[in-house]
């Protein structure tokens, strides 16, 4: 599946420090989904990651995820990603998560002492809730 | 994997009408994840769904689901649960959605024009991050 180009009402969420989860997957298929600070990198999604987080051998093992990024406003607005894992680098200089930490709390990561490591999302499909105008009723019902 | 039981902290946690995401499997393993209202039932969750929402099936044919619920006081604190879904049943006279709307909004579910379903999943596994206290540093950072 080719990747998407993100339209302007969904870019415009995603630029936001919005919360978000991302789910990956275990060898075994089960899905695990947490918190995560994200950043609209172009069309793909940034994300970075303590070096012993679990979740970065599932995303080697099998590269499918999926984001949902909440607004803030309210998370009765939020958009679904589905994406692959296309790009995991190293980043020793903490470039990438400080990058994050700027956008979310307007500072450079705290923490010096642990290695990270970049992920960059591409994105295949999106679906859009609320304010994004795709589904009718209060979408996070269910 | 045996269900486990929710120690007191994130029962507590479980307890609030907090944001919330929940991950399916696509047929093809591909996960994906949306909001959702979510309500503690013993030690299961109580979830409901638009009959017509296409990840009914696919917890039909494969019933593994993660969830990601967020402090609303700061989704710095949050928990993320594995496990199944172990009971789908319908929701003829919307019962089991004006039970989560009246948790989520003090009254009863607006729309009453669509079919709705109900969802009980147990945990077969939790992590907790921030205030929970399982994890160190600003979790979200990844």
């Amino acid at each position: 599946m080719p990747p998407i180009t993100l339209p302007d009402d969904v870019r415009a969420l995603l630029a936001k420090p919005n919360p978000a989860t991302i789910t990956a997957l275990k060898p075994d298929g089960q899905p695990v989904s947490v918190a995560t600070w994200y950043l609209l990198d172009g069309d793909r999604i940034h994300v970075n990651m303590d070096e012993g987080r679990a979740r970065l051998d599932w995303m080697r093992n099998d590269p499918r995820v999926a984001l949902t990024v909440l607004d803030q406003a309210g998370w009765y607005t939020h958009v679904s990603l589905q994406g692959r894992v296309v790009e995991i680098a190293d980043d020793p200089d903490l470039a990438g998560i400080d990058r994050l930490a700027r956008h979310y709390t307007g500072r450079e990561y705290r923490r010096r002492d642990r290695g990270r490591v970049d992920a960059w999302i591409e994105v295949d499909a999106i679906h859009g809730w609320g304010d994004l105008g795709r589904a009718a009723g209060r979408s996070a019902a269910g």
